[in-house]
């Protein structure tokens, strides 16, 4: 009984100090913040350009350029001030970031390069047709779920 | 009492088709999503700018730079897939959005364009020195609050 209630006062410790820090400090708050923001972006763009790709919305070249203009500065973003240290899945709320993301920085870096080219080749092919769009699409899709699958933890 | 009654279920009646107005269309509810996400963007990097003018964060050239290359980037999203007609507050839910951004258009559009400047000169301040990025926040702070001012509603 007395084990029993030491783990689970030290699981409450463990789980008290994780909520102050992901609340002690707001700069690294912020960054998940911004970050989830960013995603948010990134998503509703690419939903919109993905829209007229499944044919679910008419193709308009003016409509698909701005949303990719949109997609690709969003995926142009500098990272130096989002991604910073400490935000990792588990110590800061809401963040899904695995630790990879720092630990092996080179291969991140790959990953959100294959991004931002291939969102700058959809701001070109969304104002080309609806072929060149589609076309596009498999990159932008493939960029997403590259860096997910490797970068991102579960859900919270 | 019967006109009582009625003038209840006329405001239950304008209540929930307000509530399915704002739920039935995933694309208005869409574009406040990515307006709110954008403003979060837009607020976390002018966050870490003021930081630095305030003196509360070191003054980092790189650090600045980068905030101010991604609010420059955030404050010039393009509007046509953004902000889009009938996304005014009460419209959709989280909108904060004045019906005057729609109706005096070429106003927005004028406060829409004195952020982008002020934003896109921040740029080369934020990595001048500290003195310059100070100077530069207050067009930016201006331009946040004169858009505010005239064509954001009050918190929901």
């Amino acid at each position: 009984m007395t084990r029993l209630f030491g783990l689970t006062l030290a699981a409450c410790t463990v789980a008290v100090a994780a909520f102050a820090g992901s609340h002690a400090n707001p700069a690294l708050k912020g960054a998940v913040d911004a970050r989830n923001a960013q995603m948010s972006m990134i998503g509703y763009h690419t939903g919109l350009l993905g829209g007229m790709a499944k044919g679910d919305v008419p193709y308009d070249a003016a409509t698909a350029t701005a949303a990719a203009e949109n997609l690709a500065a969003a995926a142009a973003m500098n990272r130096a001030v989002l991604w910073i240290e400490g935000t990792e899945q588990g110590a800061v709320e809401g963040s899904r970031a695995k630790p990879e993301i720092w630990s092996d920085a080179a291969g991140f870096e790959e990953k959100a390069m294959m991004l931002e080219a291939a969102t700058a080749a959809m701001v070109t092919a969304a104002g080309t047709d609806l072929d060149a769009l589609r076309a596009a699409m498999g990159d932008v899709g493939a960029s997403c779920g590259a860096c997910h699958k490797a970068y991102r933890g579960p859900r919270n």
